[in-house]
């Protein structure tokens, strides 16, 4: 069985947010055992596994990469589509493009603090389309 | 054909460690062909995949990630938690959350070279959970 | 259904190249609908999905990970193979050994901007072995 969804998300400001429950609204009811692969369709936006509980994580992490890839820096030569952009690619490589996560017991095996980040690296990057994959 | 196995693994020390052989045993025997999707439960560890011989690699792997993500810098703010703590969030997405792998003749189709590593990234993170998937 | 084709691609130099055609020509034809998963066998490459349309992004993915990941850095103790061999082992885990990819109407569903990268750490990496497992 698969089960395939291609869906977008509204624009967000650039940071890193939980998409967990926007994802799960795409895709119920799961099968019993499986996968979900998660893609995003876009080279200046990541997806990312990590901690749904205290924003103040969330905030570090924006801040965490804009050190990782700095805007500005000299050393850049693809900047014609703004400062935030060459960056935006960098980090998200970083992040990666796609996510994967198991089905057990009909939803998704999370940890307990684990949730699912869209990475939105650019200043305004817009709606952000997706694709959800659901093997079983 | 799935086959679908949560277990967990002893508390590893911080660093980067081979656990191929780990993994290997909760999951045998493997399919003809397939893939394997292993995925760590956890916010502060994370899965990769590289070099299974010289055990200096897995020394320089530990101290690199404390460069790219240093504790007690002072942008960070969610420190709560300890020291380490944001530093392993931003390596754990860094790293992964998960590994997919090929089989193939009925073996994990790794490079000769290529080994899982668990990267624990907390001082004591204690014991961690994962799930691995199987598809044939 | 599956279908799992191991295959060798020529030596590259140094950098990032885009190898999407290349991937193709080993897969098609492709299923209606499905995932492409995609496994580099070495720790010193990696692979990715990022821009590709201006060369001048992949000119700044070299850069900017050369900063990630200095070469000739004093903390590194893993020497013996050269000075571009440990960072390219902690590259390779940045970008990953694979990449994972949805089908859709019988052709990879990557978003208008992205191909897929070989991420060529070493000065002479040579040829490198990668496996497709396509699954509908």
């Amino acid at each position: 069985m698969t089960k395939q969804i291609e869906f977008s998300l509204p624009a967000f400001p650039r940071g890193f947010h939980l998409i967990t429950q926007d994802v799960l609204k795409q895709i119920v009811p799961l099968p019993e055992t499986g996968i979900l692969h998660l893609f995003i369709k876009h080279t200046s936006a990541g997806l990312a596994i990590n901690e749904n509980a205290d924003p103040s994580v969330r905030v570090d992490f924006e801040t965490a990469f804009n050190r990782l890839s700095p805007e500005n820096a000299p050393y850049l030569t693809h900047t014609a589509e703004g400062p935030d952009d060459m960056p935006a690619h960098i980090k998200s490589v970083l992040t990666g493009a796609s996510v994967t996560i198991p089905v057990s017991r009909g939803r998704l095996n999370l940890g307990t603090w684990q949730g699912i980040y869209l990475c939105e690296f650019r200043n305004y990057g817009g709606r952000r389309n997706l694709v959800a994959t659901v093997y079983s």
